[in-house]
């Protein structure tokens, strides 16, 4: 598997950025937590006048092996197949957001259980059909796993060498918020029920059997080493996780800011921040899930996330929404005029 | 005073709206608060395609008597003036959000304390050169109050007539969160130490000062009459709240989308919805300022805000930067695919 060698965001310019967030013709601190991502962009492109270049937000979709049987899903595993061309064909939540605010979108087939062909606008990151139901199995290898890695590092960096310098990563998977809560209780340490939410919608008896399945992965995998985030992937992930594990990597490598949406993203970046917590510097998390977890999530990485508007869609579709909020807080400290500039007096002392 | 005729928001397709929302192609109510978002444009425009045409933000300008001697405020007066100028020549915090999103932007002196002469670009609805101190008199007499709401309902008026269906409102006084928190102690009957926070920057000592004069100020008014809306405003307020108030009154008569920035924006709403509770139909509150009370000012209206990222600028800054979510309600709505058009698989039963 690549290594990734990620540098921490440059402090070099901090009291020269925090001088100019305060010089802004408002009150002091008085533009909240625009002034902490214009501060953070500042720092992740080591300048007083950050940019945001080509957004984009690639959405990785895959099969889960636990979803064939619907004992976490209410919605069948085929949906991911036809959301995969829902997204080519523009009518998915992400497609409407994206064109909203100019950010590009790219679809990656990372293992979904459908024979695609050649699609026009699909990238073939494809691991496998699927990956194998962890009622019976880890749910992938452990070369599955690192080769998944690579891909998804693979696919952000050509998108970050093609001029982008802010990258969101988004999912499709049924099944995959399973995934997500087994990878969280292992990571965080927290009982599974703490981590499991209601997903695309079980509720009552459906989300019983799901909490029930999940603790039975969790006692048939007893064994998997919690400290090896490798080996947790390989066991409980899906493909589209490991490879947006690998695109956050990749991306914080190469400098990039990079956006997480909910629940699945989250997850993908428990994961990465034990592979190399630096990652957490380049970050920025977007929304809160309506997906009860996602908060403790966010918590364990000393994370809070921008917007909480009670979505749980996926896809990247909270990032895209929250994405004009990014782009308030770059326009503010490169347009704003400065109390000398305007010739607005400031507070008497 | 002119009166206002505003009818309910429609409920006559409520059923056929909400299954238009529920068959988008993701999990029921997994858009969260742009699904309600999206009903209530519906329902204020009575169709199930709603639009937001020339989306505008007017911010009303105003001076303080109080603000003269600096017992409440940590900037000096001369600094509404000087911000007036600064949103005509294109620097302030709203002028850049407004630019972002696409938003027109409108500028009036309701009643700075400063001659402006012939302005391009400043609309002049001028009542006085700022209000009375009302720790002397009240802050306008009863004819000024009522003349100034007819102004913002003409301004508002104006701005809709052009084909704008979506209207901000924002206002720039130095004092004004003094003001608000009066009217916002005597129509939710808080007691004061709940209605202050610390506006501009007011701290320790500074605070403590405000919050006393602001208990004086009531003890001398303590025998205006808190039912009658307009008493209240012509006491306490500022031209630019009563104007604020004005302007969002004929916007529901006229069956726009009001957007609501902060605390004092929502002060001339708390004193518009006494004035006919009907207004209340017609308007998101876009976010949640860190101005401590206006959460409380909320809940009296039984309103929850859009967003939190703890801004508290007013210029309506908050209601453009949330503004590309209403945007993001009213897309999904009419762009996305439903189960239907793009074949995708429903929950299994």
């Amino acid at each position: 598997m690549t290594t990734f060698n990620i540098t921490p965001i440059s402090l070099d310019q901090a009291t020269a950025i925090q001088s100019k967030i305060d010089l802004k013709t408002k009150p002091l601190g008085a533009l909240g937590k625009l002034e902490s991502i214009a501060f953070q962009l500042c720092c992740i492109q080591d300048t007083l006048a950050p940019t945001l270049s080509q957004p984009t937000l690639i959405v990785f979709a895959a099969d889960h092996g636990i979803a064939k049987d619907g004992l976490v899903n209410p919605f069948p595993q085929e949906v991911t197949f036809q959301m995969v061309m829902n997204f080519l064909q523009g009518g998915a939540a992400i497609n409407v957001f994206a064109r909203q605010h100019g950010i590009a979108l790219k679809v990656v087939d990372a293992g979904v259980n459908y024979d695609f062909g050649q699609v026009d606008g699909l990238i073939d990151g494809k691991i496998a059909l699927g990956t194998h139901n962890y009622l019976e199995q880890a749910a992938m290898s452990r070369s599955q796993c690192e080769a998944a890695i690579d891909k998804g590092a693979q696919i952000a960096e050509a998108t970050l060498q093609e001029g982008c310098n802010c990258i969101g990563f988004g999912e499709m998977g049924i099944g995959n918020t399973s995934a997500s809560a087994l990878l969280m209780s292992a990571i965080c340490q927290l009982p599974i029920d703490q981590c499991v939410g209601k997903g695309t919608g079980v509720v009552g008896a459906q989300y019983q059997q799901k909490l029930d399945t999940l603790a039975k992965v969790q006692e048939i995998h007893r064994d998997v080493d919690s400290d090896d985030p490798i080996a947790l992937l390989a066991t409980f992930g899906g493909f589209e996780i490991a490879q947006i594990c690998g695109g956050m990597l990749k991306a914080a490598e190469m400098k990039a800011t990079i956006l997480v949406d909910g629940f699945i993203t989250t997850a993908a970046l428990l994961v990465a921040q034990r592979i190399n917590p630096l990652v957490l510097d380049y970050v920025i998390c977007t929304h809160q899930s309506e997906e009860s977890g996602h908060k403790a999530m966010l918590e364990h990485m000393g994370k809070v996330a921008l917007i909480d508007i009670g979505m749980r869609l996926g896809e990247g579709s909270g990032a895209a929404v929250a994405y004009p909020i990014v782009e308030s807080a770059c326009a503010f400290i490169n347009q704003m005029a400065s109390f000398d500039s305007a010739a607005v007096s400031q507070p008497d002392e």
